[in-house]
């Protein structure tokens, strides 16, 4: 079977066997993944994401189940799943042990090859509606804007988003609040991709390049008030950016870390606005199921914006890298 | 009368005559005033703080109701209130309209006075058991406690705190969750101060610096995991210090200033412990009401360090300045 | 002018001279009012409801403010309003004293007449969307309704919401859970009706009346668990069938009182199913503010049954006394 | 070994042999049992509590493991343990199947036996500072208590709580609501109950039966407004007594059945107070360690009426009828 691994720190395509499976096993057939940010740094090796030598990275991808252990309860062959990131996180509020384990990353393999074998937990069922590639797209952006605009979001129908961007993450918290309900600005800077998220629903776009101002058009919006929720993907100093556009108990979530992991904040009007930042985990495999279930009765289908062939995973990573993309970037393994 | 005034930057004693009152008003004979941080920049005209000529400044007294105009009908003469430093903020979220105004401060004169006229809104009464020198620590001080643990807290019975520092709000914080039965870690640089903290019933006090690695003691207390709330009135970039301590999903709530307003923060522990950062304001009228009622049931006595006369406003001053007290600072009117 | 008023037990259309106001009030020009179940419980005088003599009846009227007292700030002449049931209900939580002053009731006149006098805080501006057919419609009904599913609700998207009948109510709370993406199950005795609320967005329509087995109905669709919520207008004994129909920890939202004030219920099962029942009452001035703002996002367009003429107000409560009507019954003042 | 079984529908002491385990049980010499009102249900086999033959009832007892089968991790021989009545409650929110499975019940073997085998999840570590008597006392009534006053109550320091009854539930929720800073009203029919309720620290005693308008009397210590939340464990008709006593959107809790799972209700006072019924079922095992994290840190001792010895299960059972105890009864297995 073929696979990538990170080998002397490049990523490079081998030959395999397929796997064999043991009692509490599941050997998946992949057919299709998609990237995330993660990947990269995993890939290049940075700072806490380097990998051990022969690792398989990405931690998304969708397959069909070809063989299960004896003791598996949850899976039948042919069952159609996706991988999840974190699958020691099943329930409950998030704790440090829940996420030391992920998919693709220093501690497990990942989902880059044609065969991979999961513990029964690393894996979920999802619905029909949605093939290979589009579910691929979902175990960490579409729960990470779950969890942020949903599970831990306070906003009801009518309150007003403000969503960074219109990366992985952001198009998902897109959809999710559009069909909340909620009333949508979102910004870019570029004037494409700001039309294309307006036809998804956007209320309010905003190029925040060409409008130096773009601060000023958000408060404008919400009436002088400020929103009552920001979706940030970039964090560092952008805090503070984010905070000036809440309204008062207005919640920035922390949804990722574009600008790196350090940021230089305005702790003082944290306090004059009582302001709530909150950081956002992808989720757990409960929450993976109340979304998909919203999905399914909603048919929400995911944003692709190019599927590669598997013999064009750099392509596709340099694409990641260089950011024009407007939806998710897959890998199909015929 | 005698009064203080900020006179071309100066604080000065001053003769006055009595003010009169208008049908809205009330006349107040202050009996006790109480010293916040707040009063510090104030009077030394410090950036956003700085004062208008002939500012009677401070914010919090406690007094006697003297004289109503024809429209109050919350008060009576005779009645023992205590002043609100924000009169507009009477109910509900925080609004920016609601804190613009503020007693001692760009807006309102303040109640280093023998008298001062005040709205209906700008007054509370306060239970009996209270003299009017404690009564006068709690409109900034106690309110402010009283948010963090109590009103936008999550924290229920056994849960812990881990509260920093011995100030004013501190140890209001600090008997606060004590009558909540929260489990308490206080942190101190003086022994002494800490002692008087475990009278007050702190279970677990930490001098942080003699401890270098008073964060894995927390960590030790909460067993490894960290704890539940922390109340951080150092801010900038302590903020990083307080996420250490927290469990994932835990509380840093950010109620001072001492440390300036701008921090370095770690944005990328906020992300990976779902860490919520919550600032917080003073409070409503509301909240204050419903203060003075846990207050009065557990019969509650704010901790006071000293009571100095009112011709030793300079050296209450300086000894707030100087930061070696346990308690809060009073100037009696008699 | 023309007015309606009980007189001696009976509605009847009398003339009478535009009312003069003072500085606190406003004279607004009725153009359209509409009808709620209380309405009738007035006129026909049952229990607590009846009226003093000369009461002019109903409490949801839209029309154009004609001329404002002189400490007025919030109206000028002209603007488009609607009246407020509850006018000392402004904020917060609900209270006695808050909803013992209500329009069209025993302590005040309600809007059933060319031309009313009204505090400013019974009336609120309207979105131009609207005609005064449509605005005069929201006052309860809407307000209920939004109350029950978006403010009291703990619903996400996705989620299972059963709806109990078409009437007034259950409409507005059909369309404000489409709206928040819920999953909706709606019931009815006419397969008509089910149709139009089908139409309407419900995602699953049941006859109680030829399905006898209705709540296995609702369990099957909510995958044997049940349903997150119930909106029941029905109570009395319903409520019952209602707690069948929710899963552990659900919620029964009681919005009406249709079959009484009385009910035998099946309290064993509400701690087995650790259920919550929890009584809805109209809402705040501020929770019509939200929830006009949400409308005016969605362009929500009332269900209006029929709108008859002036003359017509016997037969208009007829109508809804027969409960053949789906959507609200308007009168039109021209 | 000594147990007592229901045969014949008889509770009848009998020799038996000391079981043995599989490799996920583990052994228990019980120390020590304490009867609950449920246990009177299945002795006396009335309706759904009817047990099989040969049932060993009791869910709550507390004693030492002995032995451990091969894949147990969480317990090793010698710890001191309490029984848990729902093993499959884990974490979470209530779920039909996580409650089916109980201790004592019509599906699984109780307590009252020398020597009990149970899967890990049946069992819970509990404090040194605990007597097994005293230990055996938590797994139902404190668990319910914690989870009505703690869990799922929103109540603050300060706010008001009506206690019905000192049963073990209401004495559990009394030293809850003493620890968190409540303000407690109790009411019972004996004033040398009331004496002792006050001792543990009620602020205000009620006896029901001398004093008829002691609804009145709740009312006037609340100010007129009504509680916060009452803790009702008689339900049936008692929940319209119950809701006179709430505030607007006060909470009744319901976490008892004594007068039966049937119940008249005033739905119109539900909905003109906006009132939150909220069915309480015992708790999950994540709960039962917050509720014994918070009982250890505040050294909360177990209120104990009698200790029987073995021989005396029938005598412990009679008092447990007549109701004139004040604390849990429990047995002693030396």
């Amino acid at each position: 079977m073929n696979t990538y691994k990170i080998i002397n720190g490049i990523l490079v395509q081998v030959k395999g066997q397929v796997p064999s499976i043991n009692e509490h096993e599941v050997l998946v057939r992949i057919h299709a993944v998609s990237l995330n940010y993660r990947d990269l740094l995993v890939i290049e090796g940075i700072g806490q994401w380097t990998p051990i030598e022969d690792r398989i990275p990405l931690s998304d991808g969708a397959g069909e189940v070809i063989k299960i252990g004896g003791s598996i309860t949850k899976f039948k062959v042919g069952d159609r799943v996706t991988s999840l990131i974190s699958p020691n996180w099943e329930s409950g509020k998030l704790a440090p042990e829940k996420i030391i384990v992920t998919l693709g990353g220093s501690s497990l393999d990942g989902v880059l090859a044609e065969y991979v074998v999961l513990p029964e937990n690393a894996l979920s069922k999802f619905p029909d509606y949605l093939s290979y590639e589009e579910a691929a797209t979902l175990p960490v952006a579409a729960l990470t804007a779950w969890n942020a605009v949903i599970e831990q979001s306070t906003l009801k129908l009518g309150n007003t988003i403000l969503i960074i961007g219109t990366g992985g993450v952001s198009l998902f918290a897109l959809q999710f609040s559009k069909l909340s309900g909620y009333h949508i600005i979102i910004t870019s800077s570029s004037d494409e991709k700001l039309k294309k998220a307006k036809e998804l629903g956007a209320h309010h776009i905003i190029n925040y390049k060409k409008n130096k101002d773009w601060i000023k058009e958000v408060l404008t919006i919400s009436e002088g008030k400020g929103v009552d929720q920001v979706v940030d993907v970039v964090e560092g100093d952008h805090i503070t950016e984010s905070l000036k556009c809440i309204k008062s108990e207005g919640i920035v979530s922390m949804v990722g870390v574009i600008a790196g992991i350090h940021g230089s904040i305005d702790t003082g009007m944290i306090m004059s606005k009582a302001a709530r930042i909150q950081g956002v985990e992808t989720g757990s495999t409960e929450m993976y199921g109340r979304m998909l279930a919203a999905m399914h009765l909603h048919r929400v289908k995911p944003i692709i914006h190019t599927v590669f062939p598997f013999e064009k995973v750099p392509e596709a990573l340099l694409l990641l890298k260089k950011g024009d993309h407007f939806g998710k970037i897959c890998i199909k393994l015929e």
